[in-house]
């Protein structure tokens, strides 16, 4: 975790304090669920919850003090809390192993994270939703190879990304699902001493499914699809952030990420704004990336279980989940106050000097008769001049003034053919895919 | 593609001649549609049908020696159809970019080569299901960290195996929906060129959806998507191989890939057994595996798209499916056949002579009055007495020699400690989640 | 191996008759150390070289076809060169396990590969150095942050990239020496039936070291390290080919991917010349960079030896070196015909209108006594004025015209400061650094 | 950074104060060199040197407030120092760019960190060595596919593993140099503003090389080869860690983690100790490996250097390092006081019966004039026996009894084909090619 991209609600849930609560809640239902089935005594869970209803402090360092000597964090825990609560907490942890409070609260943890992280999208989603309906008809030159095409709209550009992201939110509910389940089930998974009852008692409590089959621990496949889907979440924020750098490049420069009037007037060097929150995402995403193949190689624990998970998760999970929490919040800001200048969109496009339309006259000549190998020479032969001004001169002039074009084509049938609305009027039906009716 | 490691239906897929084909279904609907526009004639797609309906041989070796000449594989491939529809096949293509026919005919192929994964993973979960009702109450030592721990049973390893399966074969069905999309909207996805309408038809005879903003290529999230779902698949083989490497080991030896009876007489070290084709899925895990990180950097194309994506797909898109095909097939032969030792289980189970049992009867001897001090000070002094003996005494017969033990447990008290069946009672819990009723 | 990114010389190392060859020569060696031992008769070595002199044919689908019925590669082989060489072949392999041969060929084969990857990187440093020199003083404007920043040389650029590869090389250097090692050790590499003189003289006859401790396999952490550096080298080719790319923007256009006269008249869109070549080399990249994690997960083989890497192998062994082959000559091709604009450097290098230039000048008012505050103060107000034109105005021209300013500085000294030879004063040095005096 | 996975020397080198000081170093250099160049008073680089030498605490906090306006780490720094200072040290950092104190320090501390590295590998050869020394003749069975195969000693499984580290060593000590350089070139890396003398001066004085062209930073390919050689180490560490795990299972029990005799005493089930810090360091060697990634696609910059690697670093390189400190030392632990059972590594060996000797016996029956069809039948049919005895009974008392073995062997000669000593006699030539003479 590296403080200066870590944002607090995401951190909070992976203190010490916060595992701590999750533990006591884990355990005090599973104590109430044994009191249920008359294993221990009813007593036992209301003593554990009325101490809660105090809203006791948890004591980080007295549990770690007392870990120090057991050697075993759930024990001292559990020591800590019996400390506090008296007698009745000595019914606690009955029939349970640590692997069932350890990994029903990962996935407690990780729910929550993923609700922050959902909550994240939708407001990324938001943030490209409205920029996106106010540059709807903006027009800008598309790019393919990095060379221009032919015209799109800029609005077009953030309906993509909001279809992309709306399917990474769809994606992550599911990885969400995948993670949210519990396991009260024993030291390999058998029950043998304790009854099923409680794990469904807890997993009901905590909004969590029942895990169907554990084996001390819960199967890791499900944290692979989870952060391996936090790493294609991590690789969309990659490319919409590597599109706003291309956009800021100096020669380009038909998108800004935002700088304040004051910063404006800061510099001898105005044009020397750096796209520097994007590129920070660029490498943010790579960091969310690497938490993908050591979750893959966690799957394969031998037999029932072994330990080799622990240490991995113990980084990738509070890393991939806080810094995924703050590229998301970055990106958002990135989005919402983006400049855009549609002024420049609109000198690039005609950079050019109008060679994206050339195709269009191509055809429109070969439709008005001239055969397609003269068709090609006269488009040809006015385009390479434009190429060759290095965008001085316009293809529209240029034809408007070659008899030969103009001998098939009028002046205004010319004209049409560098009508921007021909290559726009399906931008209605995009957004209506991406954003609905 | 690795020949070994490849079977026939899904290298079938990835042919030169089947991506042709698909090609020529991509143009003939799309012709189809533009002819029900209006746009071209009715026969110029009738004209395609026709020939297609004669089931012609596709030249691959004429095609690639017109490419050879115009450097681009889709004009290559139109001029042969043309060669050999003739001249109404110039209304093919009308208003469509290269990539319209290169992504679709990718979706198609993809979503091919899923639907044999679904078959493998259909056919592993079969196997894994009869072996585990087979082995549903054969008693076996759990293990955590390597080391004993309780009885399990031979059925339930199988059991959560198939649940992990299942999830991943939900997980391969959400990843194919997100790769069956269907783009047919030009040169920048703005279907300045061409109507909507012709993309919807193309989609739905193909079993796809329409790509909602597409930007001359469908967005590499939904294939980064598909192959870190084929690496999370990957490592669940790898689980359950390492599993079946660990069950082989000379000291363990519960179960053992399948030799036939002549290959057992074949040697004259019997116990030469040798793991490989789990060891050799191993291998290949980490191969399907590899496709991610790739998969991955793929999604991040410069602004409406540059190429760097198509050379990682034309490895990877192969080898990762086929590999994972062969695997999956591999790995269901393995459990389809393998040789389970459940004499060999109970011996393991009672090597430690008893040890698993320990904490049974120390919870049982504090239950009939003992101080926990004294309990704990019995059990231990036989049990270090078995441990010492390296499993030669057994825990049973030396508490039951124990008169400190016997003053405070009836023999048959004892003996109870000791049963099995204590945990194996919620075997059939564990089943019906995990096979349903 | 994908053929459209496979290069002959590569690929011929990993074919199954160059594979057959080298065994042959694993085994000759073999039996020709064996004899000089007096273990087997010298007439046995001398029937195999003599076989070998007469240059035989390798029928490899009759060695398969042994195979199929052995299902053993190397006892199929070994009963192949039997059939052709006669009873003297029966001393061959003698105390020697499969795996001698099949690593200390895999040795051979990588040093082959990496000998043809050094002569390809000697060929890419020698054009880059060619480039470098022919640009060593042509002016371009260096970028941070894809924002203009300060003067440099397009032969500077080069320079780098000169100096990055020559690591690269000194690094493929030390990872073949890594993988260059030959083991003829026996079945858990004890030498129990063989001498250690034996793999001594294979080793000597195939410039290879021997292999201090191997336990049936070659360790593989060496051959972790040998991917890992292709890995790197891969990364490298990918920065120069984004730099490539970059400056082929529509809007940068300061070089370009070669392309003939006769392209050149090709099309009616000219500026649609795509660098297909450096994206394509971006894919590549990733590919070869996607051998480096299996290559790391494949060292920790169980005991003496476990299968797993070998069907990594079949795939990475192949695939990076033959892909890193065609990469980094389709990367030389692309240096050594690059088109370079010095005109439009220049033109981009002028598009601030000399806004690069204006700490200098700020720095020089404040040497001419004018206070930090006011300098800056003039510097900013024309400053404002040519980036509010878009590279209309000249900060040079504006300053000659402000009278504050004028009055401090001379128009010489003025002009002095946007002296473009102040930045590329020590051309020379980083010159002689790179390419030596 | 994850606490319990860290060590205090290596953690100290990734402070803010560390940071700072280095830093500090740097610009104290460079003022002194530029001040034996003229170009500021000698007495600033004095007033440094004065101030360093009362050696001043790192008001990290007080700095941080400085950041907190100016937005700029190093001006936050260096208005901090000035403070200190006085007037004189306005003439630091003359002509210099952030980057060069950023990329300087980076290497300084990565460089110290490989000193901690390099130690770290010399405490765990030098425990390598005095283990394998220990158990130089220390029978057990070596397994191939984990399967037992042939004799080796537990000293030359240890021998390989030196044999590995030490590779490892001489590998990081490349990597060190490949990081260890120095970057003073300003903006852009021309030295428009700075004299080269000065990088001359500050490499020298920190014990680094000068970077031959850097642009603005130090390029990436050398932080790529250091991390991914860091990788390589961890896959090392995970290969023994794995062979102590291994050797540790409750059938197999060769060797085991040390435990103090208290923690011996402590559990009723003294055959639950798990092998929980080898496990550990299987996860923490994924952790290590998952760094190579992000710095492989950290060498792409763009033109002179974007910023996306700086997050990526701000993570990769304290954790890599960290994490590597720490599992070197506990590895070096865990070698240094595991406990070997020779005895059971015997039980292990006789397990088979001898089988792994058959092969010995049948060649001695070939070389006595047996048949090779009868010679195999006969060994064949005692083998299978044993086989089938599980272990009970012994191959070489049922060769003994068989007549028509004797017939051919004398008892003396059968018996000699079960010497270990046959598998061990070149245990000496290993060691001493290993570790020296």
């Amino acid at each position: 975790m590296v403080p200066r991209y870590s944002r607090p609600d995401m951190t909070a849930i992976w203190t010490p304090e916060a595992r701590f609560r999750i533990w006591f809640e884990i355990e005090a239902h599973a104590t109430e669920a044994l009191a249920d089935l008359g294993i221990v005594p009813k007593s036992a869970a209301k003593a554990l919850w009325d101490w809660w209803a105090t809203n006791p402090a948890i004591d980080v360092a007295a549990i770690d003090a007392i870990e120090a000597v057991t050697k075993h964090d759930v024990i001292a825990f559990l020591t800590w809390v019996a400390e506090q609560v008296g007698d009745e907490a000595r019914f606690m942890h009955q029939g349970m192993t640590s692997s069932d409070v350890l990994d029903t609260c990962l996935s407690v943890q990780l729910v929550r994270a993923s609700d922050i992280l959902l909550a994240d999208l939708d407001a990324l989603l938001a943030a490209i939703k409205t920029r996106a309906y106010e540059h709807k008809m903006t027009p800008t030159i598309g790019r393919s190879h990095g060379i221009h095409a032919e015209p799109v709209t800029f609005g077009l550009k953030l309906a993509g990304a909001y279809a992309e992201f709306a399917r990474c939110k769809a994606r992550l509910v599911a990885a969400r699902a995948d993670i949210a389940t519990c396991a009260v089930s024993g030291a390999v998974g058998t029950f043998a001493n304790i009854d099923p009852a409680v794990e469904a008692h807890v997993a009901a409590k905590l909004g969590l499914t029942v895990e169907p089959a554990s084996t001390q621990v819960i199967p890791r496949d499900r944290h692979a699809m989870y952060f391996a889907t936090l790493g294609v979440i991590a690789s969309s924020i990659e490319r919409l952030a590597i599109e706003v750098r291309h956009l800021q490049r100096t020669e380009v420069l038909e998108a800004e990420e935002y700088f304040s009037p004051g910063q404006k007037g800061s510099s001898a060097m105005p044009h020397k704004r750096n796209p520097v929150l994007t590129e920070n995402l660029t490498g943010l995403a790579r960091m969310v990336r690497s938490a993908v193949v050591p979750a893959l190689e966690n799957v394969a624990l031998w037999h029932e279980r072994d330990i080799s998970h622990s240490s991995v998760e113990r980084y990738i999970a509070p890393d991939a989940t806080i810094t995924l929490d703050f590229a998301l919040a970055r990106l958002t800001g990135v989005i919402d106050k983006l400049l855009v200048y549609p002024a420049r969109m609109q000198k690039n496009l005609d950079k050019m000097g109008g060679l994206v339309h050339s195709q269009r006259v191509l055809l429109a000549l070969t439709q008005a008769g001239v055969s397609r190998e003269d068709s090609y020479r006269l488009v040809q032969r006015n385009a390479m001049k434009v190429w060759e001004s290095d965008g001085e001169l316009s293809l529209l002039e240029l034809l408007k003034a070659d008899a030969d074009v103009t001998a098939a084509l009028s002046v205004a049938e010319i004209e049409d053919k560098f009508d921007l609305g021909y290559h726009l009027k399906h931008v209605d039906t995009i957004f209506s895919r991406v954003f609905g009716a």
